[in-house]
C-alpha cells in the first residue's frame, strides 16, 4: 500500500523530463517541482512517492518546445529562405517523408511492371497506354486546390480562437496581488491559493482536452503530487457528485474566498471584488471555450472529405502519372528519361499538396502532440511559478521613486 | 381529462432516452429526471404523468452524441488518418452513401442501353456518342468549385455564431452563489430560482429553433413535467396575453427577483446586483441572437443555387461522362475496361462533391437532427443539473485554506 | 382642411394590411393599431383621420414575411433538398425566371436566324460559324466566378453587420423596468415614454433607409397616426432648427428623463443610472451604424463591375453558344438536336450565375422590398408592443416562490 | 500685415462651396460658418479675414457627395440594373474611361501597322503572326483574377476598419448634456468647449490624413477662422514643443475640464465621470487608430505587385490580341470583321479588370479625394452642429409628459 | 573597469541615428537623448559612458522609416500608379530584384548550352525539345496562385492583431494626469515613473521579439543608458530569481504605485483606481499578445510549402520554358526572336509571383528589419516623450474658457 518511492539525483539541465514510467503508461516529472522539494529537504536526490498500486522507471527525456521561426526570417533573403527550409523539427520534409518514400516505392513498382517486358505483352502494354492517359485526363475532376485552400482557412481560424482563449494568469495575478491586501500568513495563503486553484482548473481541463496534458497526470494523484492541488483538496472534489464535469469547482472556490476576503476587509471596495471576480470569471470563460471546442469540432464530413480527396488523388496518380504524351502524341524517340519527368513533377505535387494537408492536420488539434502543438504543460509550470511570484513574493514591492534623467 | 399515467422500471443503462410515443409523435424522457422522481419517492419503478389527451407507450433509445474525433487526429499519421476515415457515425460515407447508390444505379442503367446492342442502332450509337461529347464538352460551364468554397465558407461563419450564443450558465450560476448570501430556504429559493429561470428561458427558444427540443417538449406541460417549470409559474406564462413571443418572461421574473433580493440586503450592494443584472442579460441576449439566426436566414437563393447546381451536374454526368474520349479521339482498341475509368472518377468526384455540400447543408441548420448537430437536450440538462449544483449545494464552499508545497 | 376621415370596419385576419392609398402613394396601416383604437371607442369599425390634403382609399394586403427555410433544412436529404427547391417566395425560380425567359426568347430569335435557310446565304453562314466559334474561345476572359465569390463574400459581411445592429429594444426594457422602481401613473408614464422614444428613434431612422418603412410612414403625421409619436412630441421635434438629421432628439428624451427619475429618487443609484444610459446609447449606436452603411456603401464601380460582367457575358453567349464544335471541329452528322446542348448548358448556367448575382443583389439592400429582405415594419411594431409589455405590463412580476421538484 | 479682408454675398444655395483661393492653393469655407457670422452682424454680405500674408479669390463650387446609390438597388430588377449602370459619378465608365480610350487608341494603332499592306512586308507578317500567337498562349501565366480578388479582400477588411473608427460625437454630445448639470453661463461654456475640443482634436487629425481637410485647413490659422478653435488655444497649442505630433492635447484639455466639473459638482458622481471620461477615451481611440492605419499602410509591395500585374497585361494585349485563331487555325475566309472579336473581348475585359483594380485603388486611401471617398469635411461640419446643439440648445429638455394611444 | 567614455559633437540632423559599434554589435543612440543630456549640462558636445569592458566608435546612420505612401494613392489616376511604381524603398523592385538577376543569368547559361551549337548535337537537341516540352506541360501542377493566395491572407489576419496590440500609452497617460492629483514632487514623481514603467515593458518585450530594438539595446545597461530604466531599478529587476521572463515586474511596480496613490488620497475614488488599473492592464495584455504571437507562429510547414513551391517552380522554369511551341508545334521559321517571349513572359511571372511571395515573407514577422516592418524604436522614444509630456508638462492645463463664435 501507499505507492513506491525511488531516489534519483536532480539532473543537471533543466531542458530535460524526467519520465517516470508507470505501471506502463508514461508520467513526466518536471525538474523545477523536483528541485523545489530537494532545496527545501537541504538534498541532491529527489524522492518521488508514487501514487498507490505504481511502480515507476525513471529515465531523461528532452522537453519539446513550440517550433519557432521568427529569428530565421526576420529579414526577407535568401539565405533566410534556406535557413527556413532546411529545419527537421516541424518542418514539411518530416512530415511528408514517410509518405513520399511509401509513394515512390509503389510508383517503382508500378513502373518496373509497365516499362519492362517481363510483364506486359506488346497488346497489353497498348491497352495500359490508353488506360493510363484516360485517367491523367480526368485526374482534375478531383479539386484538390480549393478544398484544401477553403478548409485551411477555416481551419486556422479555429485555431486562432483556441490559441486566444489558452489561458493566461498574469492579468489575474497583478490584480490579486494589488487588491488583496495584508503580508500575514493569512493573507499570503489566500492570494497563493486562489491563484492555485484557476491554474488547478486549467490543468483538469487541459488533462481532458490535450494528450500531453492527460499524459503527464493521468490520475488526481499526480496532480496532487506535482503540488496544483492539495490531498484535502482533492478529496473534497471528489467528494462532490455530479454526472457533469465538476471544473467549475476550484473556481468557486476562488469566488468563496473572495467574497470573504471582501467581508474581512482585505479587499477595500466592493468595484475591487468586482473586478477580481470578472478577472477570474474571464479566465474561466476562456477555459470553458475551450471545452466547448472540443465538444463540438468540425463536423467531420468536412476533414474526411478533404483528405480523402488528397490521399486517392495521388494513389491515382500511381497509374495515371506512368503516362508520358506531349500534346497527346507519345514523343517520337524513346529516351528513358522521359517518364522520370511525370514522375519528378508528381512528386513534388505531392510534397506539396501532402504537406499543405499537414497544415490543416496539425492544426486541427493544437493540443495534440505533434511538433507545433501548444506546449501545453509548460504553459501549466509557468502559470503556477510566475502566478505564485507575483502574488507573494512580489507583493507590495516598488523601488524606491527617484528622478528619471528627463526630469527637469 | 387530467392525461394517462403508465408506470416502468427503471433503465439501467443512463445513455438510453426513455422515448414515449404520445399520439403519433414521439417524447424523449431523460433517465435523470426519472431517477430523481423515484429517488424520491423511494420506488425502482417511475410514474409518468402525461398531460392531458395524451396515451403513451414507452420504449428505450440510444442517446445520440456530436461526432467528436479529436482523439483520432491528435498526431498526423497514416493511422490517424485511416481511423478519420473509418469512422460511420456523422461520416462522409453515411450521408453520402445513398444517394451514391442511386447515382450508380442510373449510371449503369444509361451505360446499358448505351454500350449493349439491343437497343441502339449504329446511327444512333454515333449520334449518342456525338451528344455525350458536347454534353462533357460544357459540363465545366457549372461553376461547382468555387460555389461550394465560398458558400461553405459563408455558412460555416454563420455556424460559428451560433455556436458561440448557444447559451451556458456557469458564469452566471457562479456569481449568483456568490453575490446572494443567506443559507436559509429563502435565500436557496430564490437562487435555485432565478437560475432555473434562465434554463427555463433556454428551454422555450430552443423548442422553437431545435427540432429535437421541440419533440422533447411539444408542450409546456411536457416542460413541466421535466421540472423546468412549475405549475404556478405555467400559469403566470401563459395569463400574459402577447401576440409576440414571450421569451422575456423567465428573465424579467430573474430581475424582479435579483431586485427584491438587494432590497432585502441578501445581494451585498449596487454594483453587485448590476453585474448579476448584466450576466443575466448577456445570456438573454446570446439566445436572442439565436432567435434572430432563426428569423433570418442566408437568403433561400444561395443554398438553393449551390445544391441545384451539384445537382444537376451530377444528373448531366449520367449522359456526358459515357463518353470515352483520349485527347477528343476514342481509343483505338475497344477495350470495355475503357468506359470503367470515367465512371470511376465521377463517382469519385460525387463522394466528393455531394460530401462537401452534405458539410454546408448539415452546418446550415446546426440545431437540427443530423448526427453533427449541437444536442441541444443534453446542453439543456447540463445547464440545469450543474447551475442547481453551483448555486445551492456548493455555496459558500471552500476547502480548508493550507499551505501549498511550494510555499517558502 | 384637416385632412380626410373614413370609416372601414376592421379584417378578421391580422395578417392582412390595410394598404391606404394616399394620392397615388400607397400607406400601410397595422390591423393591431386599429383593433387598438376601435377597441378602445367599442367599435368594430375603425376611423383613419388622413393628415391634411390627403385622400385615402383603403385595400387589404397580405403581410409578407422574410422567407424562412430552417424546417427544411434540419436534417439533410433528398427530400429535403426537393423541398428546398419547390418554394416559389423567394426562390432562384422567382428572381431569375423573368430574366431567363426573355434570355430563351433572344437565344430561340437568333438561333432561328442562323439556323433556317431564309436568312443566310452559305457564304454568311461560314463567316457567322467562325464569328461564333471566335466569341465562344474568348468568353473565357470574363472572370465571372471569381469576381461574384469574392463580391458575394464581402456583402454577406456587411448584410451581417447590418443585422447584428437592427435594433431590438428587450434588453433596454427589461433594464428600465427593473432599475425605475414605482407602480405610480407617473413612473408608468416615464417608463413607457422612455421605452416609446426609443422606438420612435428606429422609426425615424428606418424611414430613411428602408422603403417598407418610408412607404408606411411618408410623413411625420402618419408615425404620429400610428402612435409611436405623440401630437406634442412632434411639434417639439419639428421646432428644433438644424441642417443635419435630428434622431438624436428622442434619444436625448430619454437620457433627461432618466436623470430626472434619478433626481426624484425613481431610480435607487448611481451606477443603475449609468447602465440604463448605456443600454439605451448602445441602442442608439447600433441605429447609428445603419445610418452610416447607408452613408457610404460599398463603391459603386464594384456591384457595377461585377453585375455588367455577369449581363454582358450571356449577351455575348446568345451569338457565342450558336456554335457547335466537338474538340474544335463540326460533329460529322447533322443532327438537329446537337444545337440544343450548347444552350441547354447555357441556360443551366445562367441560372446558377444569375441566381448567384441574385444574391449579392438582394444582399446589398437588406432594408428593401425584396422577399429576402428584414421586415422592418414588423420589427417596429414588435418593438413597441413587446416593449410597453415589459415596461408597464410585467413591471415587478414575479411567481410565487414555490420549491423545484429537485429540491432535497 | 493682418492679412487681407473681402466682402461677398451670401450664397443662396447651401450645397454650394465657397472655394477661397489663397495664395494658389484652394480653400473651401462652408456657408453654415459664413451664415452664422452674417446674422450675427445682421448682414447679408459676409466678410472674410484672411490670415497673414495671403491674399484670396473667392469662387463658388458644388459641394461633393460620396456615391449614394441604396435607392437604386431597393429591390432586384432589370430596371435596377439599368439604373446603376447609368450612373456618372463614381461610376466605372468615369474611372475606366480615359485608360480605355488610351488602350483602344494604342490597339488601333498597331492593328493598321500589322494589317495593312504599308508597313509590313509578308514575311514580317508570318513572324509576326507566330510572335503575336506566342505572347496570346503565355498570358494566362499573370495571374490577375486571383491577385485581386484577394487584394480586394484585404483591403476591403482594412476599409471597414477605418469607416468603423471615423468618429461621431452623438454618443459623448449626448453623455455630455446628461451629466453636466447647469444652465448657467459658465456649465454651458464647459460643454459646448469640451465638445468643440473634441471636433478639434478630429480637425487636427484629418488634416494629416485626408487631402480633402488638408486642403480646407492648410494652417491653424484657417481652423480658428472656421471656428472650431479659439485664438487663445491656438496660441496655447503652438505653445507646447514637442517632436512628435500633439493631437493628445485637446483631449487633455476636456479631461481637465470634466475633472473640475466633477470638483465643482456640476458633475454629480465619480461614476459619471468615469462614465463621460471612457466616451471621450474612446472617441480619442478610434482617431487614434486612424492615425495608425495611416502610419503603417499595407506593404508597398502589394498594391504594387497588383497593379503593375494588371497594367503589364494589356500592355501585352496590346500584341497578343492581334492574333486571331480558331483553335490554333487562322479562319479560312479572310474576314476583316474577325480581328474585331478579340478587340471587343479585350476591351470588355479591359473594362472588367481595369475597374476592379479601380475599387482596390479607391478603397485603398477611402479619405483621399475620388468621388466615393468619406466626405470628411462634411463630417467635422456635422459633428460641431450637431454636437453644440445637443449639449447647449437641447440640454434639459423633453416634451411634457403624456399618456400614450396604447395606455390601458 | 566602468566602461569607456566617449565625446562627440551633437549632429545636426535630427534625422540620424548615432551608431555606436560597442565590442562588435552595433548600437544605435537617438539623437533626442543625447539632446536632453547636453542641454542639461550646457553643452554641444556629449558624452556616452559605456557599459563596463566596452570600447565604442561612434558613426552616424539614417533613420530609417516605415514606408508610407497614402498621399500617392489619394486619387486614382495614371500618375498616382507610375508614382507608386517608380519609388525604391520597401518596392517591388528592391526586394525582387536581385533573384530577378540571378534567375536571368541562369536563365541565360541554359538558352546558350541550349540554342548554339557548340554544346549539344542534333540528336540530344531533340531529346531537349521534348525534354523541356514535356516539363512545361506538367508545371501546372504546382498550385502557385492557390497557395499564395489563402497564405497572405492568413498571414495578414495574424499581420493585423501584431499591429493592433503593438502598444500606445495616450489613453493612460491621459487617465494617470486626470486621476492622479498634485503638482507637488512627490505626485509627479509617481506619475512619471508610473508611466516610464509602462514603456519599460514595452523595451523589455520588443527586446525579445524584434531584431531592432535588440541591436538597440543588447544589455539592460543600455536600456539604463538611454533613460528607460534607473540603476536602482535594474538591481531591482535582477535581483528576482525566476526561470520565466519576468516582463510582469514593472506592471506590478506600477500597480503598487496606484494603489498606494490612493491610499495617500492622490486618487480620488476607488472607481478612478480602477479605471486606472484596467487601463495599464490593458496595456499589458497587448503586450502580451505580442510574446504569444512569438511564442506560437503559424505551422513551420505553412510557409515551407508556400516558399518551396514558389522556388522550384521557377527553378524548374528555367528548362521548362526553354521550349518555344505555338499549339503544340514549334513555329516554322526560325527567328531567333521567338524564344524571347517565354522568357520574357516567365520574367514577368517571376517578378510577380516572388514579389506576391515577399509580400508574405514580410509580413510574417513585421517587428523584423525589412523596409514594411513597424518601426519599433521609433514607438518606444515616441511613448516615453509623448506620455512624459502628458503626465507632467500638460498636467492640470486647459485654455481660459471663452465662448465660441458660434455662441448665441
Amino acid at each position: 500500500m501507499g505507492g513506491a518511492t525511488c531516489w534519483k539525483y536532480l539532473p543537471k539541465l533543466l531542458s530535460l523530463h524526467i519520465c517516470l514510467c508507470v505501471s506502463g503508461s508514461v508520467v513526466n516529472v518536471w525538474p523545477s517541482v523536483l528541485r523545489k522539494h530537494c532545496e527545501k529537504a537541504g538534498e541532491k536526490r529527489f524522492r518521488l512517492t508514487l501514487p498507490p498500486n505504481h511502480t515507476g522507471v525513471i529515465t531523461c527525456r528532452r522537453r519539446q518546445m513550440t517550433v519557432s521561426y521568427n529569428l530565421d526570417v526576420s529579414s526577407t533573403s535568401i539565405i533566410a529562405f534556406l535557413k527556413l527550409q532546411l529545419r527537421w523539427r516541424g518542418s514539411i520534409w518530416k512530415s511528408v517523408m514517410k509518405e513520399l518514400v511509401i509513394f515512390t516505392t509503389l510508383f517503382a513498382f508500378v513502373t518496373t511492371v509497365y516499362r519492362t517486358n517481363y510483364f506486359l505483352s506488346e497488346e497489353q502494354r497498348k491497352f495500359w497506354d490508353n488506360f493510363s492517359a484516360l485517367f491523367d485526363q480526368k485526374l482534375d475532376y478531383i479539386p484538390l486546390t480549393f478544398m484544401l485552400g477553403f478548409f485551411v482557412t477555416i481551419i486556422v481560424g479555429r485555431w486562432n480562437d483556441i490559441f486566444n482563449n489558452i489561458g493566461w494568469v498574469d492579468n489575474t495575478a497583478l490584480l490579486l496581488a494589488t487588491y488583496i491586501r495584508g503580508s500575514d500568513e493569512k493573507s499570503r495563503l489566500l492570494r497563493r491559493n486562489i491563484l492555485r486553484y484557476m491554474v488547478l482548473t486549467q490543468v483538469m481541463i487541459f488533462r481532458d482536452i490535450s494528450m500531453q496534458v492527460r499524459r503527464r497526470f493521468p490520475t488526481l494523484e499526480t496532480v496532487v503530487a506535482a503540488g496544483f492541488m492539495l490531498e484535502a483538496e482533492r478529496e473534497k472534489y471528489e467528494e462532490l457528485q455530479l454526472k457533469y464535469n465538476k471544473y467549475f469547482l476550484p473556481i468557486q472556490w476562488c469566488f468563496t474566498l473572495l467574497y470573504e476576503a471582501r467581508t474581512q476587509g482585505k479587499i477595500g471596495a466592493d468595484v475591487m471584488l468586482n473586478e477580481l471576480i470578472k478577472s477570474v470569471s474571464d479566465f474561466r470563460r476562456g477555459l470553458g471555450q475551450l471545452c466547448n471546442f472540443d465538444w463540438v469540432p468540425i463536423p467531420l464530413v468536412y476533414p474526411q472529405v478533404v483528405f480523402l480527396a488528397v490521399r486517392s488523388y495521388f494513389f491515382l496518380c500511381l497509374i495515371a502519372r506512368q503516362s508520358v504524351l506531349i500534346d497527346g502524341e507519345p514523343p517520337k524517340d524513346n529516351n528513358p528519361v522521359y517518364p522520370l519527368v511525370p514522375f519528378l513533377m508528381t512528386a513534388l505535387q505531392f510534397i506539396f499538396y501532402v504537406g499543405w494537408m499537414k497544415v490543416a492536420e496539425s492544426l486541427m488539434n493544437p493540443l495534440g502532440e505533434d511538433d507545433d502543438d501548444f506546449e501545453c504543460n509548460f504553459l501549466l509550470d509557468r502559470n503556477l511559478a510566475v502566478g505564485l511570484t507575483i502574488v507573494d513574493d512580489c507583493y507590495n514591492e516598488a523601488p524606491a521613486q527617484q528622478k528619471d534623467i528627463f526630469w527637469s
